[in-house]
């Protein structure tokens, strides 16, 4: 390469707005007052299920969240002297670093597992004995693991705060509280004002294998008066799509649930798009959905978001990236300050951060 | 599950003592003078074996691991500045995370190598030539190997303190510091008051392929004034029990020695019971004595404490936890605070928390 | 061992040259006056292949790091707050450790990824998203892969500043950077009187296949006016010894570059001497050149220095590492100081560090 070809090719900008409109969470900042108590009610809790949060509590996080977002370099003392147990027994990059980034960002200090075969399990430890040793060695722990009962197992050991970051096929409470989140960032008039405008959200994956949807509609059911109609997408019948009593909790809700298996007629009515193709069952995913894709050409309403947990595939084409629609980025982006207002409340420093103590 | 099954199921208290009796290290603050100079003489020494430490040090090392433990939050700049090579060619959470958290918690930084394959080694470098970048990357080295012959060769090049964290079947000799800073914190007139009350102790376990066992004993051999009796349960000979000189030199010390395979015959007499069964051997491990176990129905004495240096299996039974014989938990914690008093002494920053430099 | 055997074992000395001769970095900070306009120069460039520095600003980085080195402990604030994302996705130890050591040095916070396999790459995901997840969790990448595309294919998708820490066969930048600044540490007169005494170097080492080697190639071409002759040592014909346009490169620069097969014809008339047996190819390693080493009866120069990016097999003989000839410890000493000069300007902190803003 000459060098003025290597020079364009080395070149990067640093700027450039991953969300067209406003991803900015000083709107949502102005949306909800703060009320600190709700979060110090979360000190001693482990966070396992989406279905432990109530609206109140939500509504705090989220303020927090956005006020981390808003003011991203202010807060970088509030964990100093903590220690996080960064524990992925399943492979995972984006969601321990997203964790890491969070806490490393406010300050403290990281321990990460991410091998299972070096642990004392493969010794034949228990998982109680290893929530003990947590217990002696940091003081937050996040664990994925491919068996669903792992962090239910330690739970009853520890004495510090666990959250769950992906237990099998069934939770994923974090990643939901992001989403949430971000459409609350996109539309706080659905806080301010609930019921006016309600938003109809389509939502293209399994629910009885997806963590992240699982987790998700367990949200969406918490703030029913601000969804019109719920639309699962995928190929399955209602009885394989729905696990325990998830369908039944919706409609129980409020909720006007559809599913289809036709999703260009659904788009141009869905105002919230959630697409994921992928399911960590075992020891390995599988791909769930795989005639299902969302590119720019798609019949999406002119001011629909698409929401996506990421990885992903072909399912969502890249000619999405550059368009108004894109919110996924800012989807991730946005988790890193969820996330640090929960390991906030749970390691107690929230008094740190709140504007009324 | 319903909202208050849930609520019940995460929810977790922070505080629970996991050893009734006092496991509080004042006792043994009080029962010591501190005096730097045997403190400060650690400067210049690798920590490779049990044997390498006089009676005196180990007492000074005791009162600074017992002062870390009394004022946990104190010291939170110590090792500021200071980097930590973890390096863990032998699969280990427990004893990496002991020495992490320890290291973490003074204000210094780390850098883990968890994976033989992925250095050098793999390309055939020399363990010289490892340690010769050691010594241009960190400031102090935590090592484990199955192969007991690397932590001595990597130590000729060495131009900054290395601890052996286990080297094959040979010796850990920092498991055997905080085993016997445990028992002190149990019964300080044992220093104080020396000779007074012996206190004997029985081990369960093969010392010539444990090397948790091998390197306890060597240090109750320096404190052979203070134990009546030392009894090893295993169901092997003699001449297979103890390797090298061992049993000579626990002999020579004074200290009775006696070997057994009927475990509940022992325990009735016994004040420390010390239980092992896994013994890393080459690249695996393996378990041995499981005929021996102790639970909540075995003859124990009244005030008998229990130690395991854990991972545990079915050798020490879980219902023994809530018991007043239950020091194992407390054993696992103080490792930390020990591990904090050896590497401060390492890297040469015992100055700053001596009371008197 | 009796103890007085263990104490001399355990005993080591913290102060051994590693090079006879002064490697102090003082005269090249002499030799070199600070014009940091260079280095802001460099705040939105990838570091991607060596051919993208200019004479200039080699010149501004080889000072810094200078600085770096006349002073470790000054300016360990100045990547406070930052946080380097260190992949590692082909394994090594080495580079891994230099990057993380100078982060570390300078107050940073680091995330480790050292096994492709738990990354979403195994889920499929495309480079250029992986690229976009890092925007959000940090703020620098260092990317070590086998495949030589990867590096390309993220930094389409970067906001953030990746270093280039080894692509396949292609470019090592940083460890050319590390080689050159070893060089005129030890000649700084070779920038102060540029062309007066030129220096003959020889390279053992294949640079169609080995990226260290092709890398400082490129550098020696920005400072032909230094080197009288270039003499590639290897068994290969003239045509397989080169990639691209290297050696015509090389030949526009007016540097004599010679190619032989005997090295000890060479050595006598050689003043640095540079050796390396390993290339990575594929996701294993090759030697060439077995046939070629060197040891303290090798017809050197008296003064003479030998380099190698190590790690070293048995091209080079530990019987030179107590000779003046040996260079090559300090030349990774020196590469975390490098390598902290060009961290700090890539995230924009070269202004807490120089004299003159």
């Amino acid at each position: 390469m000459v060098k003025a070809e290597l020079d364009a090719v080395v070149r990067f900008e640093r700027e450039r707005p991953d969300v067209y409109g406003s991803a900015h969470p000083k709107s949502l900042l102005r949306a909800i007052q703060e009320d600190g108590d709700h979060l110090s009610k979360m000190t001693n809790k482990h966070i396992y299920s989406a279905d432990q949060f109530d609206r109140e509590s939500l509504l705090q996080l989220f303020r927090l969240a956005a006020k981390y977002e808003a003011n991203p370099d202010r807060f970088s003392t509030s964990l100093q002297g903590q220690i996080l147990i960064s524990a992925f027994y399943e492979p995972s990059t984006r969601t321990r670093l997203s964790f890491e980034s969070a806490w490393h960002r406010l300050g403290g200090d990281i321990m990460s597992i991410t091998d299972r075969s070096t642990t004392g399990i493969a010794k034949g430890e228990s998982l109680a004995d290893v929530g003990e040793m947590f217990n002696n060695y940091g003081d937050c722990v996040v664990l994925r693991d491919t068996n669903a009962n792992s962090v239910r197992e330690m739970m009853g050991a520890l004495r510090i705060p666990i959250i769950n970051a992906g237990n099998g096929t069934d939770e994923h409470p974090t990643q939901a509280l992001a989403d949430l989140y971000t459409i609350f960032k996109w539309k706080p008039e659905l806080i301010t004002n609930p019921g006016a405008e309600k938003i109809n959200i389509c939502i293209v994956g399994l629910p009885s294998k997806m963590r992240t949807v699982r987790s998700l509609l367990k949200l969406v059911v918490s703030f029913a008066d601000c969804f019109g109609r719920v639309t699962i997408v995928n190929d399955k019948s209602r009885d394989e799509m729905f696990a325990d009593d998830q369908l039944q909790q919706m409609l129980e809700a409020g909720l006007e649930v559809q599913t289809s298996d036709n999703l260009d007629e659904v788009l141009p009515d869905s105002d919230v798009v959630y697409i994921n193709a992928i399911a960590w069952e075992g020891n390995s995913f599988n791909q769930y959905g795989k005639q299902f894709h969302i590119d720019s050409q798609s019949p999406l309403k002119k001011d629909a978001i698409v929401l996506h947990p990421l990885a992903r595939g072909a399912e969502l084409c890249t000619s999405l990236d550059n368009t108004p629609h894109n919110w996924y980025f800012a989807q991730a982006r946005g988790a890193v300050f969820l996330r640090q207002a929960l390991l906030t409340c749970l390691v107690r420093r929230v008094e740190r951060v709140l504007d009324i103590v």
